[in-house]
Order: structure tokens, then C-alpha cells, then sequence
């Protein structure tokens, strides 16, 4: 594919030199987009309003988070500590052998392709996470538009590109590719340049880009953030003195930009008794209670409402509560409720339902809880509902939670993603494809790059992260000891 | 596998007690293991003489090596920095929306499967850096013992077991299986219970246990290190003064250990001119007196013969300088050429001849040279024999080898791999399937972890790694300030 070859060559030859360019000189490009998109003013937020049909605020918080995280990765990278330096140097008269001057940093992986995200038009898609912290790390991104909302990428890559030209970064450090289908997207991530791919959206999406990269004659890494039903289990003395409490958090938390979130909770969990049924009875009533709303596109609407359908007529299922019926685009909120025993023998209802669904696991006593927590799969997200003394009597179940997620939240809800080092979004599979990395937070920019160590390098021919005299002032292991 | 299924099962209940352990006790265990190895005494060594034809220097150097690579990983975890511990308060009255208080550590993976090298049957096997660095993170280990020194791997995995019960470790946290064939390997990679995979050999055997651990339904993190033909650029210039040196010292990295280093120099890249003639006649006359040696084992011996073979049929190259003849069990050091343009055009010539064996390129220019370069696959090191001055003026030359080696040397040989916290051992595939990690030194630890977040925790249910006020002394990022 031609118009594929040509972007990975131009990524290529700017990458040749953007790698090279001092932290400093990144954090002005990163600091530029982010003012870029600001300047992009209204016409950003009408036209991601009108492709998304997310509301204002909500696409105003995101222009935010947007900005927000060009800045911190301009942060991160002119502070310049994130290299990870470790300088050991030489011993010439170590018996037996002399002991070398050896100092390493983390170095840009080269090309990056990045597929947004739909449920994020700004904050996951062209300027979004992986794009901050791939271009961060010095790697030129190349984006594959998100079809579903073209227009608002096209306006934020121009803003990137000016930001590029303005402060003097090399023709291709950041490409735009809008062409609809698959084909230009597999040929991103087939082409030998290309170094790693950053994705956020389905699970077949991200399997689909993750097989294909690995199937590859030099096999790259892709960080595909897919899928999650985010579990939250409701202790039983803390839910007998909380159920009205909890329930309407939850409903807020399920309903919430029309339970179009990565971490919206999919999947209750709950030990049987009356506080449960109490519990139960509020959620229906909140979600009753809830406004259909229009989801981002008419394909996650129809999918929305299949997979409803396809987990309500699984046996043993019962619907709970459910809102007014909206149009063919809205996605309509609904709790369903099935015993632990039947959730257990049908693997059908573990899978996400991306919407304002929750499915709410009866277990008959604690054992039978642990056994649905120990089989789950991989989530972005595990909460507890609990107070400190009742989850005290039950580590156990943490040691397993822990397993089974990237972050854990007490009496919280998993929507809400904050953007700080303390970040982990992402977790085992199938939530992302590699549990070791995250998608949010300064620590993102980890993916995308690669150690190398300098072995008996003159001063002259090191990077300045690594000089002796530290020029950079940043934090390193320095012969064993870590200092600025 | 009815074996390998009772295995991991066995990994599985001991990973979720030892997971817990702190780095004290982890840190006891890792101890009593070199303890134990060094009591083996000089069983072990004849042992692993008998089984690998390496000389008792040899294997006692790499025992060394072994040993202080468990005590190495010992005070890593009982420092404890290591888990990357974040901390980010909460600030419950920010607006719009208030902060929570997130923190965020690395956690081991779960069960990791070892597969032992065929050429470091104690620094690269049963106890050595991928078993070590594993069962430091807090991973069970279940090394699957290499055919060829099944002995050595016993005597090792009967004190790892002892030095697990010394320390009161639960039973399973470290299980070796000694079966022969494929089929147990395969079967310990596609177990649901398996999480890492480790492994040190070939391209094929590793590609294969990669391809096989992605193919899982819940695919998994594989670390192999597989193929690098380390190549050593020559500049004319420092040629010109130094050829005798830098072919004594380039013939006695060749030889080293019958060639049997994945750091072994395999590629020569040099222009063409009377320096170059100078050295490649006096490397060929050192090579020449070398003694071929006896191989690690027959399968190694066949295979170097036959990739010989293989490689000095191909059009265009020309044997420079060849060894006597030995046994066929034994290596014959042999230096041939090819001029670049042939090598170029021939893909074959870029494959790893595993054994005493280095293709001289002969360039035309420097620009062929760096043709030369560019095209290459990914290493595990490259090295550049020049002054100062002279690399200096090849800034490109060095932009270029970063992209293509985990390890850059300036006048000194790829072989000898310093265990320190800034060494690199990875590189770009084929070097290794995942450019971001290294299999040597204190980081290798981070194959095996991945970071968990805590939201909302109260202090009683925090690791102590993640407390307010720090009962390790670790080193921290409390609320964006690096600290103790």
C-alpha cells in the first residue's frame, strides 16, 4: 500500500532525528499541541459534539485531559529522570577482571501507530495517551483515524501538525492517515518500520492488531487496551448498613456517559440475603429511573442492544430493572440479576456488553463468591465494597483480586480514571494485552521505549542523561547509589 | 499432561502464599540457594564438566556467576525499591471533582516456566538469572531442564529445593521436570496457570515457545533470547594504527569458550584497504593457531559443522583463515569474507553460524558501510573500533546502531557480559522477542512484574511498600516528589 510505505519512510527519516532531540525540545512541541487544540476553540467542541453525540461538558472535561496529559508528558520528559539511568562506571584493576564503564537509558522504539478510541474522541484518539507518550518518548506517531469521528480528528491532527512546524520538529514526527477499512490499518502494522502500535476499542480489534503484529517476520510489541466488565463484590455486613448508598452509586457509576466507559462496572457481585434483595430493588428503581441515552455511533447502539439481547435470553437470567425504551441510537439502561451457579457454567456472561448494563452475580455464601472471583478473567478494574474491618476478614479475597486486575478501589466506583504516576490503567488479558504496562499516567511512555546500555563510551559520545557530571540533573542509579 | 498439571497447580497454591513473602524472606531463600549451590562442592562442578565439555575454570567462574546473581537479586528485593512504589494522596475538596488517593507497586506475574541454556548450564539454567530474577519478583519457577545436562540441572534443583525448605518457603515455589522431548515444554507454556515463560537458545525454539504462548486464549509475556551475530564495525582510520591489536583481540573473542557465547562476534564490517588486509592477515594467522575445542554437546558440534557448510558455499565468500581439524565433537575456529554488495543481496549471510566463526564485510566506502548497518537485524551488542576523533565524525554510524543493538561498545569485545545494574542483555528481535527488557542485571526482575493501583485504600489493607510513612525506607514517588 503505497500511501502506508510512504508515511513509515517519512516516519522513518524524522524519527533519524527526533529521537535525538533533548527532553526540552520535545516538552515545546507537547506544550504546543496542547495550546493548538485549545486554539482550535469551539469548532473542536461543536464538531466532536456532533460525531460523538457526547454532550458539551463531557467534551470539554476531555479537550482538558487532552491538554492536560501533552503537559504532563512535556513534564515528564523536561524534568527527564523517566530514562531510568544507571551509570556504573569502570574498575580498571578488579581481580580477575577488569570491570567495565557501562551506562544505560531508556531510548525511543522508533514508528508508532496509534488507533483511537472511540468512547474518547480527544482524550484516547489523535492527540490521546498513546500519541502524548509515544511522541514523548521520541517516537514519531502515525494515526489511523477513528471512522466514527473523522472530522474531529482531522482538526485536532492539523493542530498537532502546526504545533509540529511551529517549534521546529522534522516533517513526519506525526502523520494522519483518514482512509476508511481495514486494509490501511493492518498495513500500519505490517509494514517493517513500523515499531509498535498503541490501541484502544474491542476485543476482537485489539486481538485481531495483536496477532497480526506478533505474526510478523519481526514480531512488535502492541499495547491493546480491549476489554473489561470491571467486577465490584458487595460484602455483606458493610451492604446490610450501605444498600440505598451503594445502589445509587453504582447506577450513576452504570449509567454514566451512557455506560460507554472502559471501566464501567459490568458485573456485581453479591452474596444472597436481604440486604441484597434490598440492594437490588433501589439499583432497579435508580435505573428505572435513568434516561435512554444516545450512544456515540449507530454501530455501538446495534451492538449495545445485541449483546442485551444475547445475555438476557441465557438461562436463568432475570431482568431486574430497566429504563424507558429511547430510539434505535440510545442505549437503554438495564440490571439483570442470575445465580452465581448458572454465571459460573456459562462463560457467555462474563463477556462485556459495552453500555448501561450490569449484571449482578447471587452467590450463596462466601465460598461461592470466591470461586466466581478466582475464575474470572483479566479486568482494567476490581472494586470492594466493604468497610476496613469486615475486607480485614476477607484478604483472601484480595490476594485473588489482585490477580485479576490492574486497579483496586474501595468503596468507589471504577469509572473516573485519574490521570496521576499512580495510574495503573490496564491489567490482565483480556483487559489489555500486556499486564506489565499502562495506558494512563506518566508511567504510559514506558511502552514505547527500550534500554540500551554504552559500554566504554568517551564522555563526548554519550547522551548528556548519561555524563558523568549528570548536565541534565536528573535522578540515576549511580554506581549502586541513587542521586540527582 | 497429567505431570504438568499437577505442577502448576502446586505453583499456583504456593504463588499465592509466596507472592506475600516480604523481601526479607524472599531475600533468606535467595541466599540459602547460593549457600546450598556452593555446598554442592566439586560434585557440581565435575558434573557439569562431564555433561558440557567446559573446562573447571569455566564452570566454576559461571558458578560464581550464579551464585551472585541470587545474592544480587537477594539485596534488590530486600532493599525493596524495586516495586516502583507510587503515592498520590487524596485531596478530597479539589474541584471540579475530588482527587482520590491512588497508589500504585509492581506485583509478580504468577508461575513462571524456565527453559535452561544448552551453553550456561548454571548462570543461564536451574538457578540462573531467569529463575533467580523470577522467584525475587515473587513468581514460583518450574524450570524444564535441558536435555543436555540433566544431571547438572538435578544436582542444582535438589539445592534450590533444600534451601526452600531451610527458609520455610511453601512447597512448589520452585519444581523442576526433567523430562525429555518437546511435548512437556509446549505443555508447560500452554498451561492456563503459566504466566511468564523465560528462555535462553535458539531463534527456532524460542520463536516457537513465542508463537505458542500468543496462540493461548490468554496469551503470555515470553522472554527469549535467541539469535545475535554481534556485528564489529571497524573504522579505517583507528584500523590503520591498531590492526594487529584489534585482530589478536577479535581472534581470542571468537575462540573464546569454542564460540559458544550469544555475544560471540560473528560479523566483521569494515572498508576495504590495506589496513583492512593488514588485519584480516593477521586475524586469519591468530585463528589459524587456534585449537578447535570440544562443543557443549554433539547436537551443537553437528549444527555449527553444518551452518559452516552452509555458509562458506554461498557465492562470493572466501575462507580467510581456518584452525586445524578436530574431532567431530569438536569447533574449528574459521574466518571468511564476502564483500558487501554479496552480503547484502544474500540473507543468508546474516544468520547466526553458533560456534568460533566471524563473516569479514568488505565495504567500498563508508557509505556501503553504513548500508551495511542499516539493513541489518536486531543484536544483542555492537561494537565500534575507533578513536574519539574518528567516531566523531561517524555520528550517524552510532544514530543507526542504537536502533540495532541492546548494547553498544566502543574498542572493547561483545564478549564478557558484566552482571550490573546498567547492563543491557536484549536487544530487537531476533536478539531477543521483547526489546524492552534485559535478561542480566537487577532490571531483569522486570520481566516478571506487573503494577497494581490501589484506590482508596485504608492504611491497615496497604502492602507496606505503599503505607504513609514508608516502614521500608524504600525509595518512593510520593505526590510527584522522588523520596525516601
Amino acid at each position: 500500500m503505497e500511501v502506508v510505505k510512504d508515511a513509515l519512510n517519512k516516519a522513518q527519516v524524522a524519527f533519524l532525528s527526533y529521537k535525538n532531540f533533548s527532553g526540552k525540545k520535545k516538552a515545546t512541541f507537547l506544550r504546543a499541541i496542547a495550546e493548538e487544540i485549545e486554539a482550535l476553540g469551539t469548532e473542536l467542541v461543536t464538531t466532536a459534539m456532533r460525531e460523538t453525540n457526547l454532550p458539551e461538558a463531557r467534551i470539554i472535561n476531555e479537550r482538558g485531559r487532552t491538554t492536560g496529559h501533552c503537559r504532563m508528558f512535556a513534564d515528564l520528559v523536561e524534568e527527564g529522570s523517566w530514562v531510568d539511568a544507571r551509570v556504573d562506571t569502570a574498575i580498571p584493576d578488579r581481580m580477575p577482571a577488569p570491570k567495565p564503564d557501562i551506562r544505560k537509558m531508556l531510548v525511543p522504539l522508533g514508528p508508532v501507530v496509534v488507533f483511537g478510541a472511540a468512547n474518547f474522541p480527544l482524550a484516547y484518539s489523535t492527540a490521546g495517551g498513546d500519541t502524548a507518550s509515544a511522541l514523548a518518548a521520541g517516537c514519531p506517531v502515525l494515526v489511523k483515524a477513528h471512522p466514527a469521528h473523522c472530522d474531529t480528528s482531522r482538526l485536532v491532527a492539523a493542530a498537532i501538525e502546526k504545533a509540529a512546524i511551529k517549534t521546529g520538529m522534522p516533517q513526519g514526527v506525526f502523520q494522519h492517515l483518514d482512509a476508511e477499512g481495514f486494509e490501511i490499518g493492518q498495513a500500519l502494522v505490517k509494514h517493517p518500520l513500523t515499531k509498535a502500535v498503541g490501541f484502544t476499542g474491542s476485543l476482537a480489534g485489539g486481538k485481531a492488531l495483536f496477532d497480526l503484529a506478533n505474526q510478523r517476520p519481526e514480531p512488535i510489541p502492541v499495547f491493546a487496551e480491549m476489554s473489561s466488565i470491571n467486577p465490584v463484590i458487595l460484602l455483606p455486613d458493610t451492604l446490610a448498613r450501605d444498600a440505598a448508598k451503594t445502589a445509587a452509586n453504582l447506577a450513576a457509576s452504570i449509567t454514566l456517559g451512557v455506560g460507554q466507559f472502559c471501566t464501567n462496572p459490568g458485573l456485581i457481585i453479591a452474596i444472597e440475603n436481604e440486604a441484597l434483595n434490598s440492594f437490588i430493588k433501589t439499583l432497579a428503581s435508580e435505573i428505572q429511573k435513568a434516561l435512554p441515552g444516545t450512544m456515540l455511533h449507530q454501530g455501538i447502539a446495534d451492538n449495545y442492544s445485541r449483546r442485551l439481547t444475547q445475555t438476557l435470553v441465557q438461562k436463568g437470567v432475570k431482568t431486574e430493572g430497566q429504563a424507558a425504551n429511547g430510539t434505535h441510537s440510545q442505549g437503554t439502561p438495564l440490571v439483570a440479576s442470575v445465580s452465581a451457579e448458572v454465571f459460573i457454567q456459562n462463560p457467555a456472561l462474563s463477556e462485556e456488553v459495552f453500555g448501561p448494563f450490569s449484571l449482578i452475580v447471587r452467590c450463596k455464601n462466601i465460598e461461592e463468591l470466591m470461586k466466581v472471583v478466582s475464575r474470572g478473567h483479566g479486568q482494567l478494574t476490581a472494586t470492594l465494597m466493604g468497610d476496613e474491618g469486615e475486607i480485614s476478614k476477607h484478604k483472601a479475597l484480595i490476594n485473588v483480586l489482585i490477580e485479576k486486575a490492574g486497579r483496586l478501589i474501595i468503596n468507589g466506583v471504577p469509572t473516573g480514571v485519574e490521570v496521576c504516576p499512580s495510574q495503573m490503567h490496564g491489567g490482565p488479558f483480556p483487559s489489555t494485552t500486556d499486564s506489565r504496562f499502562s495506558a494512563v499516567g506518566i508511567d504510559a511512555i514506558k511502552r514505547f521505549a527500550r534500554p540500551v546500555a554504552f559500554q566504554n563510551f568517551p564522555e563526548s559520545l554519550l547522551p548528556d542523561e548519561l555524563k558523568t557530571d549528570n548536565p541534565l540533573g536528573i535522578w540515576r542509579l549511580f554506581n549502586g547509589e541513587f542521586r540527582k
